[in-house]
């Protein structure tokens, strides 16, 4: 029986025991040294799997989230509910769990069982909060390419990840080199435009001037709420396109809305679902992770690897790569996807570029599911 | 002497004797009843003027303005700094001041000396807050309509508008069918998509919960600051567009950045743009009066009136209109332009569509004066 099956044994009886779902995780070497200065001690990442990992070891992909999801990509006997990829993975799927073994993490920086600002110090007890070290994109890469090495895997069949994702799978091509054999990027970015810079800095400045937030050491039980509601409406906005949102819910009015109390108060069925996406994500993520992943995603530039994204990449022992783009995606431009293609294939990879139509924006790898599995499945199939 | 000479002279006197400029004001009709409900006592309407009005008093064009500009359009008399379309307004400009006499209206509902919310309630003396009546685009349109039959006016040679005050002069067209023989909409819309009012609500919550807010009865000296500095980053960010700020910021970092005190302050150029937007913005808009105009902008819808935007309009004794559209605008997208051109088409008026390239997206009119300057002035001269 092999490591990750024993641990899934492990945590099934833990569960079974206690109760609570304990997640699966992984400890990072100790120390874990960070791009941009410092180090993690007593680290761990959390993840969840799908599928057996074959004898040869070598049918592994490992899947990197974005800004927000947790490791649960997919139902499994860890946990039954629907994961936030579920249609893509399982057996007969596009990463068909008939032949992979697939690994997703939780980000290093987050706040689902990996080692981030919301975890508590052992030296001191307390929640690591603005003590903790910056973390970087190349350190999420790093950190999923150290975990599946504890896991017993020395090369990956494949790399895949959307958004932040999108992004930490190329870092994790130029830093390790030997690490996979594919790569899926997509709607990631090689650097952030301006544009979504200064949405990033608006999302957090919402939530630094929330007096709740108090300098970063907010209490538990109170945690800075609105800051977060704000930064998840913009995120949430920017997440679709407008033409979607023009055929979804055009300028129609909530019902009720005649009773309304306060002057101000939601009126368009718009407003209605930016307030369920907030309340949703207020509830369950970290205000310090948050901070911390998106200012990851503002410093990431693929070119800090060598001077050019192509000389970034030139090294990679990657045979074939995908990368995804969305036509109708604000924050991450299809030219963005476009400019990590050219650069793959600049270093001698075979990449294939898939420039989709969807009108879904950014989201569309959550919500238009049937060009993605076309592309993936056709990728993998290969 | 006609009446606009009076007041001016009168207010020159006042300027001479008290020192602190005064704008120039007329009188609203008495009460004056608004378009939701309601209605004004004792109301005004700030105004500045540049040239001359003929002894026809045909040669007036009135000129409203976007969400957060004053009256003072460009330099004159009454204040010699250069205003906010200085390069569009004077001897030889587009609207060229030789020809024609242009009043420039501070908004119904605003705080730059036409009554709204920051206003003083004559019979409390306290400002009215969220006592003011809920104010609508056509409110708008209505009061410049009266202001300047108070000026003597009966028909305008032109009215002009963008932004907010594109969709004022749909209104003004729909409401006032006689009102004018021509019109100028630039970047306006006939009713707001999705997209605009999700962004327009996060705003607001950005104001509605900042504790300095309190419930809209903040004091002078202390207004919900942080919330209007987010209101009007995200504002800034949604009025240009990705691309021109990809040429104009890219990535570049703020100077001195290794010396940041803080580990989230701005450390990207755009981010610095934003303060600098934001601060200018905060420090002379009243926050009531910021949450009454974009609600006004979310519910306007021109088919309100008859039906269709086409129905509105049919009645309308326009000569000629000319509609503007920029293809970079997120906010004002150019089909809602291309919906009022079509409307006013089918409404049998001579209308011309002006579809601009501009990459400065919904601010382009006040950023790409080459290309505006072109279309206004051949319109007019036409």
């Amino acid at each position: 029986m092999d490591r990750i099956r024993k641990a899934e044994m492990q945590t099934l009886e833990l569960k079974r025991e206690s109760g609570p779902r304990e997640p699966l995780t992984v400890a990072l070497p100790d120390p874990f040294p960070l791009y941009r200065g410092g180090s993690i001690s007593g680290g761990v990442i959390a993840y969840e799997t799908w599928g057996q990992l074959n004898p040869a070891r070598d049918n592994a992909i490992l899947l990197f989230t974005g800004l927000s999801p947790s490791a649960h990509a997919a139902a499994n006997d860890q946990d039954p509910t629907p994961g936030w990829w579920q249609k893509m993975i399982g057996p007969g799927c596009a990463i068909d769990t008939r032949r992979f073994f697939v690994i997703c993490v939780n980000s290093l920086g987050s706040c689902f069982g990996s080692t981030g600002p919301a975890s508590r110090n052992p030296a001191t007890g307390e929640r690591f909060g603005l003590g903790f070290p910056e973390i970087a994109v190349e350190d999420i890469a790093t950190a999923g390419h150290a975990a599946v090495r504890a896991l017993g895997i020395q090369q990956l069949a494949a790399v895949v990840g959307a958004s932040l994702g999108g992004m930490v799978v190329t870092a994790f091509a130029a830093r390790h080199p030997h690490g996979a054999r594919r790569l899926i990027s997509i709607s990631g970015s090689p650097a952030a435009s301006p544009f979504a810079l200064a949405l990033r800095s608006v999302q957090r400045e919402a939530i630094l001037r929330d007096p709740d937030w108090q300098g970063g050491n907010y209490a538990t039980d109170k945690p800075p709420r609105n800051g977060m509601r704000l930064a998840r409406k913009l995120g949430t906005i920017t997440y679709r396109s407008a033409t979607e949102w023009r055929q979804r819910f055009g300028r129609e009015e909530i019902a009720g809305n005649a009773l309304r109390a306060s002057p101000f108060a939601p009126r368009f069925a718009v407003e209605s679902y930016l307030e369920a996406q907030a309340e949703r994500f207020t509830r369950v993520f970290d205000p310090n992770c948050y901070l911390y992943l998106s200012r990851a995603m503002d410093r990431f530039d693929l070119a800090e690897h060598g001077g050019s994204y192509a000389v970034a990449l030139q090294s990679s022992q990657l045979e074939k790569a995908l990368v995804i783009g969305v036509e109708s995606d604000m924050l991450f431009p299809i030219h963005e996807q476009a400019a990590i293609a050219e650069a793959l294939t600049a270093a001698g990879i075979d990449t294939r570029f898939a420039r989709l139509p969807s009108l879904e924006g950014h989201d569309a790898f959550l919500a238009d599911i049937p060009r993605f599995d076309a592309e993936i499945r056709a990728f993998l199939n290969h």
